[in-house]
């Protein structure tokens, strides 16, 4: 477990890769954001994209699930949001997405000392290493003496 | 049809409202985000926030669930990303989820002038009112001419 003592201003670290299948990326479309360019070949054909895409929120949701499969569990308590979300690049079917992180600030809470909010420079990229996501998210993280 | 010429900074939209279950949020967490606290009770009662709470992942394809919900279509070509994305109040079973928004910028693409950039400031506040998640976001929209 990765508690907040753990995290270092300019640490980098890989966190792992996943695939997204074309069924994936209609299924989730569907569900939250049915875009005729996110679940329909024609449609996609005529957008700018020039074929199907991920839809930004399957993006986001990706990122997180990559962090999940990974070795290293984070004593997590919260997210509380991030700056400066940008989808460089769609996700395309059978795209290969690796994360990667750099932790940019630390701080102990000031109301809550057994917690430290931790800031990271997350970079999410596809297998042609072309940016699909970046943002500079910030979480509460648990003190491992707290633990 | 809602076109970038439809967009004037200052407009304020309630967009809809949705409500989410109690097994929606723990099927989204287990599928992206299964953090405990997502995905089962007594981890969740034993969190900061005393109970089941949204991934905050799920969250954020909710709010594009809702857009899709309403009566509005806009004619989107790209989500660019965001900026000031923060997650104040947890979602939890059964809250009512209600999105509003205001306008924040309009411009057009420098390199496509068939296409505008706008940005609105987004506001998801449950059935007390409380934000459970606010952005400022930027899209591409197709102008009306080029329709």
């Amino acid at each position: 477990m990765r508690y907040f003592e753990d995290f270092e201003v300019g640490q980098r670290r890989v966190v792992g890769s996943l695939t997204v299948s074309r069924q994936e990326i209609i299924d989730f479309a569907t569900k939250f954001d049915p875009q005729p360019f996110h679940i329909d070949d024609a449609a996609a054909e005529a957008s700018i994209f020039g074929g199907l895409t991920a839809s930004s929120c399957h993006t986001f949701a990706l990122q997180s699930l990559i962090y999940h499969q990974g070795p290293e569990d984070i004593a997590l308590v919260a997210n509380l949001g991030a700056e400066d979300l940008r989808f460089p690049k769609p996700v395309r079917p059978d795209d290969v997405l690796t994360l990667s992180n750099e932790t940019t600030a630390t701080r102990i809470s000031e109301s809550r000392p057994e917690i430290g909010i931790v800031s990271m420079r997350s970079h999410l990229a596809n297998q042609h290493d072309e940016c699909v996501m970046q943002m500079t998210s910030s979480f509460m993280v648990r003190c491992r003496e707290s633990a």
